[in-house]
């Protein structure tokens, strides 16, 4: 479909893309960038790959180039690529936050660019290129949000890019897009944090209990609070006003079950567990997980 | 091994021990006893067990009465069936919490009663007697709480009944059990709880969205947020005191990540998810959760 696709940034996210690129033939050639040598040197061991220690040059004469990296990173990546990006070319990321990132990108005023971000809801508690597979988007949904200069022709081939790869694809605003992943995505992740750090306490004499009766509940969150650190500081950086917010409504509804509890409240307790359970059914329904008991690990 | 089991309340937990005392073959006879006559017609139409519409029938000559309802709804049970419980009886259960419970039956000033509380630390999100099955025991832990009063030899018993059912068994104290409890267990639930009362609000025009993008993390929480909620509310009010003083301590943990977003203090954000990723490998060492990627559902 593209004669030349550029990946910088190959980590879970980026060598997941690279192995469903190949897989499904969606490039002619394929060049990647990672600032870590060990990276690209898995990359060249176990792909047919074009490569260079120059971020400049890979990006020559691509017609995709996915910036796959923590957000950190992009600023320093686009200053280093813009010059060299082919006319008419499709920048896009994978980022979870988008916001600053839109700032970046319009201060650079690109000329003849096409900058969609794409935001894959897919990913693992792993990471690093070793952890990617071919099938990680693979009915997944993938947000796509484009910038008002962008040509509607290569949305349609963004578009047409992710439904390859396996992915339903939704089109949204960059800022209905950071305010709903704080609600699905950001605000678990900080939750799950804070849970972790609260129940694993190297000072604790229970502490390997807590380990080993972790089956009671804890060791669903433990998942999520293994994410990648580099890359979630920057997710919560970046999102910061929509994440406090959500944060905010979070600790009043905490408080509120606090109460219950503290007043014995049985009636209100039973009112708030009762709204919750509706949900999963609808999550389930929605085709977004299993309804197999405990994720179907039992 | 028994020559009669009784189990009081038939759940999720309380047919999956009837299931699993019925493929080892663990007793002669099994009495059962649910306040729904809905559950004991399943029962008797799926399993060859007494029962009787008079709780204090079902209970005698068994050598080992089980209590797996409600916690809230033990003080009735007990009333009801302590003068009919055999000589040198087992008397356990299956409950979250113990404090509660344990008074209870010290009020009562039990005779010649075994009184050795269990908590298999197994479960789904599923409710209801056609959600149980005889593996769910299968290489869970099962904490066993004994009244000072009880017999070494009951003790033993119980413990290898548990074994029997493929558990690994730990004894503890009731007080020590319902510290560690609240943090591997209740807190959890009332995290998960809060989190999916924020996120799925009715009013949001985005609620559809956050549940089609809910594969971001969300989804994670709502499995926990679909248990039974009558049980949960029990368990809140019976272990008050822990949770309360856990929900403290989480919510200091809390600001100090809404601080670190509010500063954008990198190095803090950084230390405090590097410090979470170390749990879920230790977690997954001591065999209390798979390895594979999203629990294996992806």
């Amino acid at each position: 479909m593209f004669s030349k696709i550029c990946i910088i940034g190959c980590g879970l996210i980026g060598s997941s893309i690279l192995r469903a690129v190949n897989e499904k033939k969606l490039a002619s050639k394929i060049s990647v960038y990672d600032k870590s040598s060990k990276v690209t040197d898995y990359l060249k061991n176990n792909f047919s790959v074009e490569t260079s220690n120059n971020i400049s040059d890979v990006v020559k004469d691509s017609d995709l180039v996915i910036i796959a990296s923590p957000l950190s990173g992009y600023k320093e990546i686009l200053l280093s690529i813009h010059s060299n990006l082919k006319e008419n070319v499709i920048l896009t990321d994978t980022g979870s936050a988008k916001k600053e990132v839109n700032k970046i990108i319009n201060n650079l005023n690109l000329k003849n660019v096409n900058w969609i971000a794409s935001h894959p809801i897919a990913g693992t508690e792993y990471s690093g290129p070793e952890a990617g597979f071919a099938s990680l988007f693979n009915n997944r949904w993938c947000i796509l949000s484009a910038d008002k200069k962008a040509n509607k022709d290569k949305i349609n081939e963004l578009e047409k890019f992710w439904s390859s790869l396996g992915s339903k694809v939704k089109l949204m605003s960059f800022e209905d897009h950071d305010y709903i992943l704080s609600l699905t995505s950001h605000l678990p992740h900080a939750v799950a944090y804070s849970i972790v750090k609260t129940a694993i306490n190297n000072e604790d004499k229970f502490k390997d209990d807590v380990i080993q009766y972790s089956a009671g509940g804890l060791r669903d969150f433990t998942r999520i609070a293994a994410s990648d650190p580099l890359m979630w500081k920057d997710i919560f950086i970046d999102n910061s006003d929509n994440i406090l917010k959500v944060l905010d409504n979070y600790s009043k509804n905490l408080e509120e079950i606090k109460n219950a509890i503290k007043n014995k409240d049985s009636k209100k307790l039973l009112e708030i567990f009762s709204s919750t359970k509706k949900v999963r059914k609808e999550i389930i329904e929605a085709g977004q997980d299993t309804d197999k008991p405990g994720f179907g690990r039992n």
